[in-house]
């Protein structure tokens, strides 16, 4: 599936303002305004709490076991850029820590999302550079074999595309299509807006049943109350 | 197994004393207290660290990906009561966030107890909501099945009835039976009375070996020590 | 595969300025300089964050659902020991919690390694004695069936004999075999003296695909570029 | 929650004729039958291919690693019974094998579906007694702690009370209450004498689009179709 | 990232002579032929022991337990397709069972892959269709929400563009991009060409060390014998 | 706590004898005659259904997704011995397929203890070559990394040394200490010795309450009958 050994270095990546202006609205509003999709699975955690970011996606393949292509990946970072690691099988090894943070930071990156682990996770946080992975780790890699950067890779269960943005948050990380982006944004904070009204009448106590009338499609659904 | 399509408005709930009482001795007292039973499986996990709860148990189930019977609940919360919300399948959608949050907090709810996914976790840790859940998860719900509230239901193990005690903290969830919460409290409060003793034992570097006259029943049990 | 019964009274330490010079440089670091060998897997997770300790080994074998040996084992701690738990099969079941917690500290125990559950994590974190768990959970245990204190144990897919070097921290548990420690932490020390040389010049901008000197067995294994 | 130390032996069990009945139309029609409920988790899978059986449920609760109670259900058997066994806590060990299954038999039991470990699986087969469970293991238990038989339990998230009838087949195991056993048979048989008309229709090359008029709802919904 | 609610009809199918070329071959032998890549993850198993196929990929992308779009594809499958079936998130239901087996066999399918759970495998195995899926059950669906067909989807953690060349059998379940078809099929056949003539060398007693001319690459690499 | 990079040739392996009386008696009654211990976890399964073996170990250790020392170990297998693999981290790939067994075979190895992924099972099955696994998949390894081969490994949580012996059937893999072998065999043959009798007497009602005393011991816990 995957087209092995190559490094595309001129990809498009999505309008930076869309871009930036996604990570404010969260993992949640967003996926909402795409339709319900574009998540990566849930077993995708955040290193440390509070982290919330959105950049462009730079992607890389690499094999079980073998971080070489990080390295590789690195040079083709841009400021504003976060980095999308797929393996061609399940691995929960130590594929990135402080060192190679470094050198991400230095180069603009914002972010690791990793569909493996990760090691010096205190670290990390003390250089407030944030991942979300599916472990942690410090089994460390041997560099063998070569992958792929910026090819789509599949990350978590979600495909991502170069250039696509990602949104990442102490909820979830969404994946928006670099063709999407701006509508998104616009749809996402049209439903950003709704929310303060709709939490101030709800704290106030009315129902949520009120608010959205929804009394008459549960009864047509069939809904009893008993006494 | 479940009865679909039908709330029960009108449940006996705990003594209100014994439910408030138990909160305070935590979830590994209180489930020793009952003999060993009553825990959640440990899958369930705080969705942020220090909260420590009870309550009486207001119950709703729900289907995969599903959760228009959140609102149904939400009607049939009373101040002091915890929300225990079961799946008809195992699921890790994001059913609960922070508009939900605040029409809970606004009835009187305590917490929320689910065998599934949440979202909006940073605002819920804000407004100081806690949940306990199987899976943080953007992931949305649509509203288009009906489940049933006051139903006794199965939460992560745990049969749960409507008015069942429950008591949650950094260990665990426990479920109460509402006949048992006075019963349970007095034999909680007698076996927490004995703790400080034989913590100060402990700490004075007395052996649980002696302290408990462990030494003959190991022997004759069969155990050699080999110099 | 394992003698049951007997608990040896007898160990031999590790060297102590070896076995304590470890804990500083961290799981990763350690783990490197063995070769990449010697962790435990990575569901083995901290109950709480920020942790990182060193010490010699005691181990003591358990059954299913059973905390007996715990109280056993205490006696044979020295200071600066750490308590490694194995279980003869799968558990999840809250083993050790604030009163044993004490005890161990008593008699100056650094740490518990388990794989299979703990209880009471906020007194933990409290008293500042830290645990590597694979679950958290209020389970309470039976003390019914003998196993064994001191012998060669499998924690969490890992060997470790009685006195060998245990160093945990954010990331992982590793375990140093005691013949190897003061070798083990040569090496290491000479890796970590490296890093900080390292880390300024990726700091600077430099890139690992250089500092490594990547480019060449990069183009051998066939990486090609495409603008 | 659970009642410990009782043995209930007077028990009512679901009208036979009902309970029989039952097994000849599967697991997936009577669990559509009954709402889409009654399921018992899809880890729980047949120790052995084409087995299908009903029968009304004795039900245990046992301790982790702790097969005692399993001789006191024994005795509670009566021909056209099919145990349901609960663990307190989750445990893979083999509480089941050969000679328990004699006892089994012997006493008419139809099949056992456990929430825990089986062994001997072979022997099993050959012996045509069959088993639902969620691991094969030849761990073996001890005889310690007691539990209860005939108390409501929950076996892998589902309750099953006494006298229920249990239906099990390749595809999964569900629970049907007895208060609606009979009316549960009515709906099934109804729902299977509408499936050969259906499958004869769908084999001729009819689509499902069609037969169940869903190219109109579809629209609605916002179905588009692209050339 | 999923485009919904469309339905695209004019798909390009790789070659025939290719995708039924592979399938001869293996899932094993044809993904070392593409470069080791191109495989679902393994926790997809086949229904029944003994099916090895291939086909061209027709893609349905569901919701959680929402089979509506089964229906749909339905009228989208072309002899000698394999449909693939994607869900927007985790899912154990029972998507397919055998009515929707006839339908899909009247129309030419050869088989199902779907990343989420079916039903009635007995009936299905009597019929001769095969299905590799995550999970059996006979949890019902409904039929409210609309996905796509003939998107790419992400399947058990491999993109697959509609018209990708399918293998599957006892081992697992590999997609070939369609453009690489044929070249696939020269490589694949190469390299079983190449087995024979191994096979029967190490059946004679000759190693692989010697046969693939590895010792002396083993002794640079640091291996040593000691006797 | 591995060795790396070592070969050892000359191990001694348990006497013949009892390496092939055990296999005989099945994993469960091996494991009953050494105390209920000995067992690997219960996620290894064999890849077809029906094989009992026994035979003496040779161990070999190998990397995540590199099964080079495979071909290794291979030149170290004598006639009745099984080859146990263990990896460094967790690791599902197809480390093995139709040539190596053939390999293997050649060599006299009786089977294939692995805890990671096999491949080519349907060959594997018609050679008759049984593997107990992880995982099944197609997924290929490098060769790139050594590892060691007859050095002290944990296989699915268990220590296994060189020469032990191996008992594996439909049940369970369960390993016995060389020094413990010969004793194994004539506990686990008085056990079976006593089978008969046992099975016969249940086979014709009596209870196992009454054979094995329990009702005593039962009351004295505190067990309730209640009409």
């Amino acid at each position: 599936m995957y087209e092995l050994g190559v490094v595309y270095r001129n990809i498009t990546r999505a309008d930076r303002t869309a871009a930036d202006g996604l990570g404010a609205l969260g993992s949640a509003t967003v996926h909402e305004a795409m339709g319900r999709v574009g998540l990566m699975k849930p077993y995708m955690r955040p290193i440390y709490p509070g982290a919330q970011v959105s950049g462009t996606a730079v992607t890389v393949l690499l094999h079980p076991g073998d971080n070489w292509m990080m390295h590789v990946v690195a040079e083709q970072i841009q400021p504003g850029d976060i980095v999308v690691a797929a393996i061609t099988a399940d691995c929960t090894d130590g594929y990135f820590g402080d060192l190679l943070a470094t050198s991400f930071q230095a180069r603009g990156a914002r972010a690791l999302i990793i569909d493996a682990g990760v090691r010096d996770v205190k670290e990390l946080q003390k250089m407030n550079f944030p991942v979300w992975s599916k472990a942690i780790s410090s089994k460390g890699c041997i560099k063998s074999t070569i992958g792929s950067v910026n090819i789509p890779v599949v990350c978590a269960g979600m495909i991502v595309h170069p250039g696509d943005v990602i949104v990442a948050d102490d909820d979830s990380v969404v994946c928006v299509p670099q063709a999407l982006a701006a509508k998104t944004l616009a749809a996402a904070q049209a439903r950003e807006a709704n929310e303060g009204e709709k939490r101030a009448k709800l704290a106030s106590g009315l129902l949520g049943l009120d608010m959205y009338k929804m009394r008459e499609p549960l009864a047509a659904a069939g809904l009893k109350y008993i006494d």
